[in-house]
């Protein structure tokens, strides 16, 4: 953002008379005249992995979207990125590789409206607060923050800025998910009262490549995701399961989380596999691991529903994000493995009910109207929506559907089970990332 | 216990130079002088409603056990106890209702070795402590014990009058439990660090009778259990879940509770259903309920594991005690609608297996004794065993396999969740009930 920039921005606010909470409507005021031609809208890419690659496919099928620039610093994936763009019709982009702060060399450029951010957890945040600065939407990887800092850090400069921060947490796209967050709308389960999720999610082979190696020299995630295992014991990735139950209970719209606690088990799980595969005196066998095997973190909301929130991912099991919603109505959970629903006065007394039958009667729209297109589109489909959701956002110049402050709320669950965690299981309280506007915010619609 | 018994009581101690906390040997010593002819016992009851009447019927039926005494103020429930014991080849026993404290007449009796109690919660611990002190063994329903002043009467009582104190918990005798209980102790799943479970039942027609009357002058258990609803923001019934979990991870026997957290949702679920059933102008439609419809305990071990415990009985839904187990190679799920196991190595990788496979593998040699008896005796065979377990103890003069300790290790569940949720969640620290034995203390075997 230029000097002149921040000056109109300030000016604009100014003028609303409601200082710099109401992120929305200064959005709209100070991005509109960025628009390109008819609805065409031009994306940058920061990170060129496997996840940045998929959310750069899909862009680059979208209609109406342009990709110019490119950026990252792993020259095996620059290539891989290109031939995305050339097999679907786009010419190369220019290509940001020069040193793990290119990116804010290919943010000068006046021609993006938007970025997608796709990299180790570390660079999330600040990569974002860039975009922003630099009057680009902001689109990030879950989670967003790592700490209580860079939460407010994505909170305070999208309101500063004007310009909207989307957490790109694909499973609140779920056809499960968003059938469900439909049946509570719709008030089948009656009031809500409690819900579960987590991620647990065996990465036994992700932490480690073949050779147990990890850190500098690993390849893929385990060159810098391994590392959070080693040094800290927190809820360290928990928006895949929390994303969905937030919206489903308003939160931040209405509702908020009050407060957590978080308990962690010993942290075996690494050692033991280490152990298994590479033998007990295998150099890594005694790493001092930090991260819990199973992190177990209890949110209470103001509206008085409880979450449990679980992370496990040091253990050996099938794919879990183990959902469950209890209403005065009726229950339901639903998961890979199980899912299974209780409607009371709708079917046999004290018996499970098939649950596929009530997720087609409250088939999403967006499900109905898409979901052909979206089931070739990765993970089931889900990342069609999340991807076309920024897009989309960036298009309509509007605030994503998945906003900000839950990019803010859902990640600070991180530094929150940390400090639970290391103080005994002690509550911990949310900052309100919406200074008040919370009790006025409306609920998610999904578009 | 006479002034006389007890000084030979307290000689005994002295000369075994442990002080009072070596409860095992006391009890030994001060109770085989009791002991019947060859093998016979005669044991009482308190409470002959339909739980105690259950208890009475497999006593009954039971070879070398001689019933002369019940007590219950319940004029209905008399004539089907003694029937119980004519149909059953049993002379008429005394009966005990002259009033409330009718057991403390019928205790003085000297013929009685042990006596079984299952009366309303707030009788447990004052019957309980009150056999123990008039020379007999003691069995008592689930929860044993109200408050933390009460687990100590039950273990300080014990250990000063060397009489043993069981918790009548049946579910530890589930098929699948002990077969889970084995597996663990096989090494199965690796190192464990997690377990689940909890007292999901939904009780909306316990708790009210059907013309949701309850309190003085309803019907079964509405009498008196509701009441805890009303009054009580806890987890006013954790043992079904919690005693199977407790023995697998050898709670007092080389671990123990170190503490937890508790949080409880709103509390709509009984008013919900008042208002369904009777409207919204019922007298009872806006009574201030306390308990929350579903509580949250999470417990962490003194070896470094956790234990979630779930209290759910306000609420539509099918019954379920949700028991998890986690470990370093494995996973498994055993519950009333779903059973499933992952073994590392051993199956399809990330897919479930088939859990009454491995279930038959690991069948307790109890079950595969007892099983064919077993399962005609209530709630699928466990009743069968605990009444047999109990009975078995006062036979051997030994302390039962589910002793003082447990009854008060996990009733402090009650006391200590509500102290939680009273001060928004924050962790409270389990007594040791052992005084520091449950570093010496050997893990349970079942007979």
């Amino acid at each position: 953002m230029t000097a002149t920039d921040r000056r109109s921005f300030l000016k604009t606010a100014t003028a609303a008379g409601a200082g710099l909470i109401v992120a929305p409507q200064i959005s709209k005021a100070s991005v509109s005249k960025q628009k390109k031609k008819d609805g065409e809208v031009n994306i940058a890419f920061i990170g060129c992995g496997g996840r940045g690659r998929g959310h750069l496919y899909r862009a680059a099928k979208t209609e109406g979207v342009k990709i110019t620039a490119i950026c990252d610093i792993d020259p095996e994936a620059i290539p891989k990125a290109q031939k995305i763009l050339t097999d679907n019709g786009h010419p190369k982009a220019e290509v940001y590789s020069n040193g793990e702060h290119a990116y804010l060399e290919m943010l000068k450029r006046e021609d993006i409206d938007g970025v997608m951010i796709a990299t180790p957890w570390l660079w999330h945040t600040r990569m974002a607060v860039a975009a922003m600065k630099a009057g680009k939407y902001a689109a990030v990887e879950v989670s967003a923050a790592n700490t209580m800092e860079e939460c407010w850090d994505l909170v305070n400069t999208s309101e500063e800025t004007g310009k909207p921060c989307m957490i790109l947490e694909n499973v609140n796209y779920r056809r499960d998910v968003l059938a469900v967050t439909n049946m509570i709308k719709d008030g089948l389960f009656g009031e809500v009262v409690h819900g579960r999720c987590g991620y647990q999610h065996n990465l036994l082979n992700v932490k480690f490549n073949k050779d147990l190696k990890f850190g500098e020299g690993a390849k893929g995630e385990a060159r810098w995701r391994t590392q959070h295992s080693l040094k800290q014991n927190a809820d360290v990735y928990p928006t895949h399961g929390l994303g969905p139950i937030a919206h489903m209970l308003n939160i931040n719209r209405g509702n908020r989380f009050l407060y957590l606690t978080s308990t962690a088990t010993k942290a075996v799980g690494l050692k033991d596999y280490i152990q298994e595969q590479g033998g007990v005196d295998h150099p890594y066998a005694k790493l001092p691991w930090k991260l819990g095997d199973i992190i177990t973190s209890v949110i209470k909301t103001a509206n008085g529903e409880s979450i449990i929130v679980t992370h496990d991912t040091n253990l050996p099991r099938p794919y879990s994000l183990g959902f469950r919603i209890d209403g005065t109505d009726g229950t339901t959970n639903f998961d890979m493995g199980t899912k299974r629903i209780y409607i009371e006065g709708k079917g046999k007394y004290d018996k499970w009910d098939d649950f596929q039958k009530w997720q087609d009667k409250y088939d999403h729209p967006l499900w109905k109207k898409y979901g052909d297109i979206a089931n070739g589109a990765g993970h089931g489909g889900i990342d069609y929506f999340v991807t076309r959701e920024f897009i989309n956002s960036v298009k309509e110049q509007r605030q994503p559907v998945i906003d900000v402050y839950d990019a803010a709320a859902w990640s600070a669950v991180t530094p929150l089970s940390e400090a639970s965690i290391a103080t005994g299981s002690s509550p911990q309280y949310f900052p309100d990332f919406t200074r008040g506007d919370w009790i006025k915010r409306k609920p998610v619609e999904y578009k």
